[in-house]
């Protein structure tokens, strides 16, 4: 497959786009990368490694959309840009699939935009795949539609739980509402909406999720507004930091007993901040725009890109677009 | 002062409350306690301790709410429930304040229906203290109003600063507004709009605080809407709990100079859970209503509900009840 790469996007390009593309080419050999940015600035990047230089291809772009601008004016004013640049690889069909650590605004909108929603598709919606206790969960809609209808929320659960089956294996997965409560009746208008449409689809749908059991990863998909969905993402990993500081500043304070236990500890606090590690994941996927949409962590380094990367080719494998247009595509 | 107390609240009542009360007549000689339930359960629990006999009045109520009714229905079939004859006991003006662990959907419609709101007071909301990582926060609302309007949201963050400048006596609180993202363009219609008349205010407003850096305490009240904040509060506690879950489960697998390691460490973990725990702070205050309202965790034992009736206490030495009134009071 042919997979575009924004260079530029995130706090470490091109530096650690070009290194996860590198290591990604080692791994796979059914895989050509297209990546965007300034020629000679990429070249000189590759120019430091060891590659096939028949599986790349550098698109010279030679402008950069930074996260402070307007996402649709900085797509329309900077037509050289090296995102706008990597989309239009898959609106021409030229590449099937997209990764960009860049602007989330300008990415969402660009894949919107340009590479174009799947019709029948109401709201395309970001979805990541967080860590949980006793498995990953995905939150569908992450932060891409702030403001939603209960028949978005439909929308969002259906095609969180294609991309959940078709890319974990996993038959049937549960799908739940975060609410404020778990009876059917609780919650605000748009979840009590919700929940009335949710229980009448053929899906696996456990009912509210409240807050308190999301991070226990005993529901994988998640379904809420992207306001809550942005504000549970976001919360979850200040929580965790915020926990493990509190932790730190503890030892700091201990008996030189407690600071030996915690280099004794060392070990399993290391496995958990694997555990927690965005880069071991890739990116969220956005759903419900024709071709494979991954936007990669604004701190991505080579190995987030590497998996990101993988994390393509399973979506490609898994055929998530054409189940979702199977499944979505029949309402206009 | 008197403080009402509904002796059959909570997961451990009535034996949790009266332990709280017991202890708290030790700490205050300046206070009279009257708790609601069955006279002679309650008298039973009473007779395990020794205490001032002349401080405590029992008022006999043969019924309970639990929390699986709905709030405003049972509080209308059941006036001799506990919770009902305690909140009479406000509105009476027999008792300052009310202290309840029980069904929270009752307690909160109770206070409104019963104990009434301060006239001005659009909706009352609910305000939890939580502790942070350099410091204590206030989340308002924090449940009490699922669909909200920017003005409701305003009138959160005048109240959740009179509370924290009155009862942590720190002058002009820092106020944020829980939204994702920092620029004030950022967000859904209800923040964007409560951005803009925030700004306005004569309060020391911080902008934007993204749900990452809830858990720092940083800023003193965090304002959004109840389902936001209800979300915040429980994903909150959950991943803390998740998280310190995850750790225990490493070390369970992990090597025995691991386990050695945890041993060591326990005094820190300790100190965490001290940090972490709910019983220290006593309750949240229900804000907006023309009493002392507070509502207890639903699993508090004797030291939770200790704690409680201080906090009642030092609500009540605040005045935070007159300075809503001189802030709010006028608009109708």
């Amino acid at each position: 497959m042919k997979i575009a790469i924004d260079g530029m996007g995130g706090d470490n390009a091109p530096m650690a786009v070009v290194e996860g593309v590198v290591e990604a080419l080692k791994e796979h050999n059914d895989m050509e990368i297209y990546i965007t940015g300034p020629k000679d600035k990429i070249e000189a990047e590759f120019n430091k490694h060891t590659y096939p230089k028949d599986k790349v291809t550098i698109v010279d772009a030679s402008e950069v959309i930074s996260t402070n601008e307007h996402p649709v004016m900085a797509l329309r004013r900077k037509k050289d840009s090296s995102i706008v640049k990597a989309l239009n690889l898959v609106k021409s069909g030229e590449c099937e699939g997209i990764i960009s650590a860049g602007s989330t605004g300008a990415f969402l909108a660009g894949c919107t935009l340009i590479v174009g929603r799947i019709k029948g598709v109401e709201r395309p919606s970001l979805a990541p795949i967080m860590p949980g206790r006793r498995g990953s969960f995905m939150i569908i809609d992450a932060g891409a539609n702030v403001d939603c209808k209960p028949g978005y929320l439909v929308q969002f659960a259906k095609m969180g739980k294609i991309y959940y089956e078709s890319v974990f294996k996993k038959n049937n997965p549960s799908v739940g509402l975060i609410n404020i409560g778990a009876e059917e009746e609780k919650g605000n208008e748009l979840t009590k909406a919700t929940y009335k449409l949710l229980k009448e689809e053929d899906m696996n749908f456990v009912g509210n999720v409240e807050p308190r059991d999301i991070p226990t990863g005993d529901v994988d998909v998640l379904v809420c507004d992207g306001f809550v969905g942005n504000t549970a993402l976001k919360l979850y990993e200040g929580a965790a930091m915020n926990l493990l500081g509190i932790i730190k500043d503890h030892i700091m304070e201990a008996s030189a007993l407690s600071k030996l236990g915690a280099a004794l500890l060392k070990p399993v606090f290391k496995k958990l901040m694997i555990k927690f590690d965005y880069k071991e994941v890739g990116g969220a996927p956005f759903l419900g725009v024709d071709g494979i949409c991954i936007k990669a962590h604004g701190s991505s380094d080579g190995k987030a890109f590497k998996n990101a990367i993988r994390q393509t080719k399973i979506f490609h494998e898994g055929k998530v677009i054409d189940k979702i247009k199977v499944e979505l595509g029949q309402n206009n």
